[in-house]
């Protein structure tokens, strides 16, 4: 008895999948159970790094989500359009999905989600996140237990690539940015990765996932490190931090069923367990009650790791298969999921405004280099109830003074509000940079 | 439709799975379909942190596991007998098994696992190996596409502890074992961790599930950090090393079906992912094939992540039962099982012996203070083709020259035939201390 798969896709994921499923040994021998029945792909002439006989590659790729043979389809596109249209219909076939695309599911986990309860299948998708790292399945099935209250990680591997580079050789960010585009590192449009919005599909379906609830991806706010400066990397380093792209999503103190959730570039202190991911690994940290604080390592990308993500959700509906199939079914006939495995949300979550939250701040200003000017700005920090944890001038610049600021945690509307009071300051002139600061 | 779980123990870990499953809220929902019916102890009066019904209290273990109610046994009360017996009565009465027992499982696996296989029923084991750490459930899951080259990890929290503190105190061992003791960090009988055993038995189960075969633990090769002084952890950290107790269990390059499995302390480059994982924190390294080195991180003991840990397996198991249960069978009635979760071995795993390994080793000598010493040494590891990367002529002491060696990757028994030559030379007083050393 095997399993038929449907892939859709046969680039660099799509051809580490059908190499892996091609060299099963030494590797779980339910994989010998996979067959590859049908590949889809927009060019039947293109060479390939893989061999797949000519009999089963089509470029229709609606042929494939409507092949009643087909028991799971494996769906390595990208993009949002066909690639939803074409789950969807799969799911209304039946079928279950493999799939590793962030975006699609960041931005309509919902409505997929909801026609594969609706079906009766799986939607599984650890590739989508973290590559190889196990992550979405260990959220799902290790901390099921768990009261989770944050998710945070260093979750896209071009910008941590970057910031390294940037930390060992003291260069700006626009020049390692080409040097990576030109490593094949970075996208020649870098936007998805400098700016956040790739980290910010990702903690979205990671709050999802461990919260339990839906999460509305637009609402996520999301801050990319193209204003991380080499002063700001000298800096953090000076004051025992190292600067982080991080998605972060916890639980908020105050309200009911609101999340913070958000991406934007970290002060870590040097001693926190993500301080030391570098180059193009990602590592996600999860803190959860009672199991406290526990991290996932390993390369965020690449044929490799996510191929065997890919393979592993593949044997995983395999393997329930073999347990359930045609016999465990709900009383109007659907198919009975695994609870665990299933991927109906529970709830809703609302998100909470940027500004409600509690947050240690980094800023950087430059002021006319006058006797009293800490004094000033310490005072005004103050009087918006923000507490600060350190204040040092530096060095002199361009003849300004340059100071250093540190807060403890505090409502980031007060510290908006100094902000804007130390703006209209005269002896200012300029406010450099603010980053946010991860309490230890 | 519930699940009735029989719980054997209640001490630390007993308590925290019975807090856990008292407080459901915010946690998975599946959690409320897991009633405690039966909860075995040796003393009912016995003052407890959790509150139980004193109904379900009983000292007769084998009512529980002979109670027909019962869907799952939880295994937490510790030690080889009466534990095995129970298990397996309760195996033979169908019912599944989650144990956090690595001492039984490390040594009886294969009857255990054989049983559970003939009856048709899981045993889960994700407590037995890092505490709430997930790795026992990714292995077998999440990287099951791979084929897995090694698996390595501080597996013990409380030998970490004792080296975290030597590295930050430049204390010696014996000082901070008993403060250790005094702290309630270490047994007042320290053996099982100090000397490796404990750290043994778990990487013989993570080897036995990474790779898929029967490991034969009395075949493991065990070292303790006893002979790891002061003076070690100084030499390591100017070398640009710190040293860890690990376990490490590798594919043989030489041989077939053979496992290289042992464990002892072991210099760490600091940039490698172990090396920054300090006090009671345990982490375990994978490396597969495509998915690289994958590593997870977290508390390996303690009452939380421990029950943590047992949670999560009796809501896969609960999980499970709910698509498959009394339907999926075998030609023979058995109930079939999750291939990926049940605990069959593949295959029997013969052990390296470890003269026939490959390492790198640190090695201490103190010898007379005289010309030519170093070219002596050099001299004899050349004859013996050990090759080496650094030999370096230390401070005296007491007199006496102090030479510290670190050799690129060479034969064990080259490296100990190298060793028995010098330690005939006149000019030697002691081979201080001989480690060994991860490559980079």
């Amino acid at each position: 008895m095997g399993f038929k798969v449907g892939l859709l896709g046969l680039g660099t994921v799509g051809a580490g999948t059908v190499q892996i499923l091609q060299t099963p040994d030494q590797r779980h021998p339910l994989l010998t159970e996979l067959e590859i029945h049908k590949v889809g792909v927009r060019s039947l002439s293109k060479a390939r790094d893989v061999s797949v006989p000519s009999s089963i590659l089509t470029t229709d790729l609606a042929s494939i989500v409507n092949d009643p043979e087909i028991d799971i389809i494996v769906e390595v596109m990208g993009g949002i359009e066909p690639a939803r249209e074409l789950i969807l219909t799969a799911i209304a076939n039946g079928k279950h999905i493999v799939t590793a695309n962030k975006a699609l599911i960041a931005k309509h986990s919902d409505e997929i989600f909801s026609a594969a309860e609706k079906h009766g299948v799986y939607v599984l998708l650890e590739a989508a996140v973290g590559g190889g790292i196990p992550v979405i399945e260990p959220l799902k099935q290790s901390l099921c237990s768990n009261r989770i209250q944050s998710v945070m990680g260093i979750i896209n591997g071009t910008t941590n690539y970057i910031l390294t580079r940037m930390v060992n050789e003291g260069a700006e960010f626009a020049d390692v940015l080409a040097d990576a585009q030109r490593l094949g590192y970075a996208e020649a449009d870098p936007t998805a990765d400098v700016d956040g919005g790739d980290a910010a599909d990702k903690i979205s379906i990671l709050a999802a996932l461990a919260f339990g609830g839906r999460v509305d991806r637009s609402q996520v706010s999301c801050e990319g490190i193209r204003e991380v400066g080499r002063s700001e990397i000298a800096y953090a380093e000076k004051l025992g931090f190292v600067i982080k792209l991080l998605g972060i999503a916890e639980r908020s103190d105050s309200a009911p069923n609101t999340l913070a959730v958000r991406v934007h570039p970290t002060l870590l202190p040097k001693s926190h367990p993500l301080a030391n991911v570098n180059d193009v690994y990602n590592a996600i940290l999860v803190e959860g009650d009672p199991v406290g604080q526990v991290m996932f390592f390993g390369r965020g990308a690449g044929a490799g790791p996510t191929a065997s993500a890919v393979t592993a959700d593949l044997l995983n509906i395999a393997a329930l298969l073999k347990v359930g199939r045609d016999c465990a079914k709900q009383a109007d006939g659907t198919p009975l999921l695994d609870p665990l495995l299933a991927c109906a949300y529970r709830q809703e979550f609302a998100i909470a405004p940027l500004e409600t939250l509690e947050s240690k701040f980094y800023a950087r200003f430059l002021t006319q280099d006058l006797p009293g000017v800490i004094g000033k700005l310490g005072t005004c920090f103050g009087d918006h109830h923000v507490s600060l944890e350190s204040i040092v001038q530096a060095d002199k610049r361009d003849g300004l003074a340059e100071i250093v600021v540190v807060t403890h945690v505090v409502k980031e509307g007060d510290f908006r509000s100094a902000l804007a009071e130390i703006e209209q300051m005269n002896v200012l002139s300029s406010i450099a940079s603010v980053l946010r600061v991860l309490p230890t």
